[in-house]
């Protein structure tokens, strides 16, 4: 199934739905999704976000393979939806980065990596914008990766039982492509990262995991039309501001 | 006004009440405070933590006085209320770190400092429960501060209009006093704290700002009972295991 939450026109409330084709389909209504706003596919309590996940992405900004996966957190407000426009903050060099995003369907804790796909509701694109300005003396990235706008996420949740990876993982700026790069590049398979979180935390129902970024990460500006996609999952669009 | 959150003894459900004395007053119920069982007094969508935001806590672990606030974030999944058990991850070295919590009252971003105290709810009391050991090696310390239980919140919220600080903040560990500071002491006060965050993300309803701890910071381990106490809000208990 591919899940999406949209605006219901009628009531301009936000509804969960499945995308059959080109046609939203929820309990009261059915839509072409040209004429739906999507939002983002799931509302996340956290947004626990993997750096450094493909060793040629770690090369080209320098940085070392970790020993164990460098995790940090975006807020729910980051979030944004398909379409929706990404905001820059005063910076001079903000960055797209393109992700598959793990969406967690089960209230979990201690998850060995043996029984971690149980946990996983389906995948969908994220764009891990950030402030690379602000990494250089934000600790804890917490402005330059957690700013409003900084984590699109959609179009739609692609449930684990209809694909099985590894995922082609892209982005495109203004149509020209940037990142072309496979999760079977991982240095931290899914599996591990959920036994490594839930291992510290909790996880609930709509949160998501950002797995890292492959290798091609570069600037955004006011004006950029960007893409993320990821083959069987689908193109996630945002306008740059 | 003192706000708390506590379970309905009744349809054991969370409800929204108001301390007056030593009872809980709510619309459908009175009840004895000690009858009843407290919960966080707010749900945060995110939890903003300062870090070394007093000089001598700053020096007491080795560290430089941050030129801007130092900030990490602790995720929704590592609230407890009051008396509820705080669950050491295993590790060689868990601090407690007593601070004063505000929580927010209203949605806003971009706010100035001069404007910054009217979307303020209120305080309460928080324990920053730290792994140091974590800290050596997490570099964003989502494993080292975003743990389970380490962020225990409460008792009540003490609305802005009824204290206007600066506040005495104090931890014990089995009544021996660890921590005992006041919010004079601050780098960064909390309209300047408020500017800075707001200027990157959205603030929402019941979100926490951490102040940050003054000097005193040690061990917690299993079977301690740590208490925060900050004059005119209460003290928040917690046990060890």
């Amino acid at each position: 199934m591919r899940l999406v939450r949209f605006l219901d026109p009628a009531s301009g409330l936000p509804m969960d739905g499945r995308l059959e084709g080109d046609v939203i389909v929820s309990e009261s209504v059915s839509i072409p999704v040209e004429q739906a706003r999507l939002l983002a596919p799931c509302e996340p309590t956290k947004i626990v976000c993997v750096g450094r996940n493909y060793a040629a992405h770690a090369a080209e900004l320098g940085n070392e393979v970790p020993q164990r996966p460098l995790l940090f957190f975006k807020p729910p407000s980051a979030v944004i939806g398909p379409n929706d426009e990404i905001v820059l903050p005063k910076s001079n060099l903000i960055h797209h980065e393109a992700e598959l995003a793990v969406v967690i369907g089960t209230r979990c804790r201690n998850v060995s990596a043996d029984e971690a796909m149980s946990v996983v509701l389906g995948y969908t694109c994220m764009n891990d914008v950030s402030d690379r300005e602000a990494q250089k003396w934000d600790k804890n990235w917490v402005r330059a990766k957690g700013f409003d706008t900084s984590a699109p996420l959609g179009p739609a949740i692609v449930t684990r039982d209809e694909i099985k990876g590894p995922f082609h993982v892209m982005s495109r700026v203004n149509g020209e492509i940037r990142q072309d790069g496979s999760t079977a590049d991982f240095i931290f398979t899914i599996p591990e990262l959920i036994e490594e979180i839930t291992h510290y935390m909790t996880l609930e129902p709509g949160d998501v995991i950002a797995t890292g970024t492959p290798a091609g990460v570069g600037p955004l500006v006011s004006g950029d039309a960007v893409e993320i996609e990821i083959e069987e999952i689908g193109i996630l669009r945002n306008r740059v501001r």
